[in-house]
């Protein structure tokens, strides 16, 4: 049987690829730190459980397929708080921040189109993109200058006659740095030039440690016929299973041909849109303790990954990723190894091996990606593992 | 700003197409009957309640890409019942039917390519098949045949050398025809013979009325490499709402593929999976009177319609919908004029206008979709209204 090229370019999760190894060294006794996926273990705020409790309605129906209308005036609210004003119209309510990325992939990118994305970035981006047709366009950055991409010529030679759109995710995931509002109106600014749309994933804008307001390239305030914005509720609420996320823009052809699509899946599922509806509700004191938890669990891994000969990585600003260089030779192959023949007292350790965050061949080899979803007790046990582990593999 | 070529050929939702209308005539007093949306009136089991009552994990946390594995469970031991055994390997959980559709499109189709449905077929399913680049082939029917078409020479015909799939919804929608196994199985060796994959649509399965048993190509015990099927908890079980259904295929290099758009969205929505499994402990006396209602729902739709001169249609066998073809000369003007124009004693009725369920151009323009939603007081009502908007209309 035949299927289509598409899905025949596109690869495994590289989050879930290890999983197999995982399952083998648990059913072997070891306890595995895991620091290879972004389940937050922050509580998800009572006011999502309540909503849920008190769901009474005697037939579980359909929502309106451009999202329930409470939870659009939330939206709306919350976004008014940070400078950007937004009518419902501009608001598309999607099942998670994946399927406002999948609905804009198809809105914008036909077959042999290019998009431009610094690299390392989210490997779903890939799939999102490889099942529209269309191919990445990598703009490389490395560990050593802190995956820094906010470079106007180098994005703006990036340009070719295929490109139809930037997307840029601000806090980063995987690398967790953060963009300054001059850096952001510098690539709007491009997009407005070349006439491309620009998609911003902010999913993290929340998780920022050095004090920043919270940023969106929708406060700049030019260039809304560019822009198509992609949140959540997964990271910002601790609430990834309930999978609602939205598409904003002021571009009102681009949310025309985005309802199409929202029309044919029917509509957002009911509940978790009248449970998100209730974490809006969530107060500013939710997100300070927050993002004080994640502080000092960023603070504990940059500061035992930094003792770690060898290692080359950066202070991130945001998100609760890093991504870091390790002096091995393959972290793949390292990965595999941790997993399969190393253990200190029956620990082990698991991240993401970095090459698949990459578009251009061969890069991210010795990196891996950590994400710090975990307390800074077991945080701190992790990168001891990580630096055993280095010695011994490279002394095996 | 440039859109996609894709995207360009797609066209709005045609149930809600007469939306703004529909507003009107209620914003000016007018009592619309709604046959237009297959959202059921019939109430959610009380099981799914329970179950989203009784939730009480800290985090609201993904579930597992291929779906939790107690749904998958569920899902199985419901086809075991069936006479079609699978293994949890067999089935991937999505958001809704419409996911699963998404996802095998996705899979199966690149630009060019083409697939074989007959018509008057589900709309949306033109939006998933253009979103992938695709096409449909459609092998047309007629209401004065009763929108037959299990005819071994007439699908073979329909077949070119980009053809790579058939998709059957059984039981049918729009139509509500039904297939007996002997058509079913010459379907599916058509299929195998011309190594097409058989996407078959079974989400109304437990809709029914003339006595046959739980039908599903998988009973055919051959040609599983060609078959998937797509199911869905949200007719079933009256949970639209839930976005819950599932692709099952025992062809293991699908499902692979299918598995990397599943992992790339993360999870399906954790609490409706469990409310999900839940539902599947309904036992049969639930879906007994939910047939035995709307079999007395088609009755009276059917009695009513076969009373209006020059209305041309066949009792539907299954599903909750019926095509129709009515004389007049135009369905979407005819719809637009009840909305606008008529009323009796303030009440008038919206189906859906048949051109949008049919690939050929200029086909179903005077035929309509009746979804029988509503009760049988209601449905007669709607029927004298639509009756008498005929008579008015062709003497306005």
């Amino acid at each position: 049987m035949k299927f289509s090229d598409k899905i025949s370019r596109c690869g495994q999760s590289p989050m879930r690829k290890f999983h197999p190894y995982a399952v083998a060294a648990a059913a072997a006794g070891k306890k595995i730190y895991h620091l290879n996926i972004g389940q937050p273990d922050i509580r998800t705020p009572q006011a999502l459980f309540d909503a849920i409790h008190s769901f009474s309605d005697p037939v579980l129906a359909y929502a309106p397929s451009p999202g329930r209308p409470e939870l659009i005036d939330a939206i709306c609210a919350y976004y008014d708080r940070i400078g950007v004003p937004l009518a419902p119209e501009h608001v598309l309510i999607t099942t998670g921040g994946s399927e406002a990325l999948q609905i804009a992939a198809n809105c914008i990118l036909d077959d042999g189109d290019e998009i431009i994305i610094p690299e390392p970035f989210y490997p779903n981006y890939n799939t999102y993109v490889t099942i529209s047709g269309a191919s990445i366009h990598p703009m490389h950055t490395t560990p050593e200058s802190g995956y820094f991409f906010a470079d106007r010529a180098r994005l703006e030679a990036c340009i070719t006659p295929n490109t139809r759109a930037i997307l840029i995710t601000n806090p980063g995931n995987p690398t967790g740095t953060c963009l300054t509002a001059e850096q952001e109106r510098m690539i709007l600014e491009v997009a407005v030039e070349h006439d491309l749309f620009l998609i911003a994933d902010e999913v993290y804008r929340e998780f920022t440690y050095e004090g920043e307001p919270l940023h969106s390239f929708a406060q700049l305030g030019f260039g809304e016929d560019h822009l198509i914005l992609i949140d959540s509720v997964s990271k910002r609420f601790s609430a990834c299973g309930a999978r609602i996320g939205c598409l904003i823009s002021r571009n009102s052809a681009f949310i025309a041909h985005a309802l199409k699509l929202c029309q044919a899946r029917l509509s957002a599922a009911t509940l978790d849109q009248i449970a998100a509806t209730a974490l809006y509700s969530v107060g500013p004191e939710y997100f300070d303790s927050v993002r004080e938890e994640y502080k000092r669990r960023r603070n504990t891994v940059v500061r035992k990954l930094r003792e770690i000969p060898g290692v080359v990585c950066q202070c991130p600003r945001g998100a609760f990723y890093m991504m870091a260089s390790l002096p091995v030779d393959d972290a793949e192959s390292f990965q595999k190894w941790l997993l399969e023949s190393f253990d200190d007292h029956g620990d082990t350790v698991m991240f993401s091996a970095g090459e698949p965050f990459y578009a251009t061949p061969g890069k991210g080899k010795n990196e891996i990606r950590i994400a710090y979803v975990l307390n800074e007790t077991d945080l701190a046990r992790a990168m001891d593992l990580l630096r055993l582990g280095i010695e011994r593999y490279n002394n095996r």
